[in-house]
């Protein structure tokens, strides 16, 4: 099984007070699909120009993609340009270009449109409508979205969440969409919208996961060393849809689910230690393993 | 054994987008020592005028609180009003009237100068320090603090910091204290300070506590009726310790800080559910038990 990930693969620029790193391979989907890596083969949505490096698509082969579904044409890549307050979780975003993204048009290689499983990272939420058009019937599917779709292409994002199965997005994200300022409340009203699944992501503050009247919550994995929180929220994704393709989506259950998040907590506590995503590129299927085990003991009740 | 629990009983005004609630008991030993009583028999400290009503003489004496060490004095009780937000998380001080508490010198009745437990509320590190004379030699001894000590008497907090086991304070005076902006680091780093336990209270999203290296964290209760947080740090600091104290006070280890730091968030969800600590009137043991017992079932990690 695998997982279709449909999102941007970007040059990022990142401003931290550790220091500057410029035109650094990034992008949500890129983020998404090297953690999703450690659990399942991704399958790579997305458009690059005829500026994207050898280096960076040397990068994405070292890890085990598919990456049928990555075009590459005439034009610009996707850029970004963000700035981290010393509060690494404050950040302003300082350029983005869309380059060939702006127009981006999905189209699905064949062989993708059978997928048990797509990831609809951020982006316009017709867009990921004319994704949802072209799988045939996927088992599950989750979206991301922010706060710019809320605010100016409402009524297609309620469109494409009547067509998921799951959401994550940020707390901000939940409240303003919702309305509601307590996150809890704001996370089980989102269930009106159509998801089954909500996954609120908290940054530092961890995440938590509602279902069927179920409340799941984790903070996030102690870390005293944040470098980079850059792609940290679709590691989180990737880590969470990685560990749910792996258990099998058949009797997909908010134990699975729970699993998952704890996954996705763990994937997005390595992405932080280091810039963009240089962490993953060294880390371990046991290494993950072992901090999974690390957090649960780290928040063991003893009683 | 008990905990001696020096700081304010007041009358608190309240705004929150739920209403408004004027002049209630409140005050950070009233809610500390209304927590701490689920476990142990506080012994209260403070001074209040012969403006407090026999009402919430009453209120108090409806709990098994050794109230030896309240004063009753000519003048006024100390006042607080305070306006919250519509996201619960931020308040605005409207006015405090420090009334009898600007010139309060505590003097700890005899009985109370062998106790084996101290609970320093937030107040004037020199009038903790003055406390702290008065303890013959306690097992445990822990302190509050905030933003306007650091800012206005940073010497003196230092000065009481050394003479205590532990601190409990907020993110934000956790960095502002140390100048870290990460918060894992900066509790890391208060123990430079010479507390050896130190538990920083992060509000809507839980606590975490440090010690010789170790680190614990956990999320709050999930809650999505939240009505007043008036207190929950106060209730928060007297679940701990009185958890702490049921425990024992000798072995002391990072075992039963965990355990009393869990009894410590489950008591702030509790007092953030009514108006000021209403909650905590009707409360029970078995109740608190069943909070824990759950909460450690909702934030299980399933391997």
């Amino acid at each position: 099984m695998s997982i279709v990930v449909v999102g941007t693969v970007a040059f990022d620029s990142i401003d931290t007070i550790h220091g500057s790193y410029h035109n650094v391979l990034g992008g949500s989907a890129t983020h998404f699909a090297l953690a999703a890596s450690f659990f399942t083969r991704p399958q790579l949505v997305s458009v690059v120009g005829d500026d994207f490096p050898e280096d960076f698509m040397e990068t994405l082969q070292s890890r085990d993609l598919d990456l049928d579904g990555l075009e590459v044409k005439k034009g610009k890549t996707f850029r970004w340009h963000g700035r981290y307050h010393a509060d690494m979780n404050q950040r302003d975003t300082l350029d983005t270009q869309l380059g060939l993204y702006g127009d981006y048009s999905p189209v699905l290689p064949e062989a993708y449109r059978q997928t048990d499983c797509v990831f609809l990272a951020n982006g316009l939420p017709a867009m990921q409508s004319a994704v949802l058009d072209q799988v045939e019937s996927p088992k599950l599917v989750f979206l991301d979205t922010m706060n710019l779709w809320i605010d100016t292409a409402l009524d297609d994002l309620k469109a494409v969440l009547k067509r998921v199965d799951g959401v994550v997005l940020n707390d901000s994200e939940a409240q303003q969409l919702t309305g509601l300022h307590n996150t809890i409340a704001a996370a089980h009203k989102l269930h009106d919208f159509g998801p089954r699944f909500v996954v609120v992501k908290k940054g530092e503050h961890g995440a938590l996961a509602t279902h069927d009247g179920q409340t799941f919550v984790l903070p996030a994995f102690p870390t005293d060393a944040v470098i980079d929180p850059t792609g940290a929220g679709d590691t989180f994704a990737g880590g969470m849809l990685g560990s749910l393709v792996r258990d099998g989506l058949d009797q997909l259950d908010f134990t699975k689910l729970r699993r998952a998040v704890a996954y996705g907590v763990v994937m997005g506590s390595f992405n932080v230690e280091g810039v963009t995503f240089t962490r993953l590129m060294t880390l371990t299927r046991s290494e993950i393993d072992h901090r999974l085990r690390e957090f649960a003991n780290i928040i063991d009740i003893p009683f």
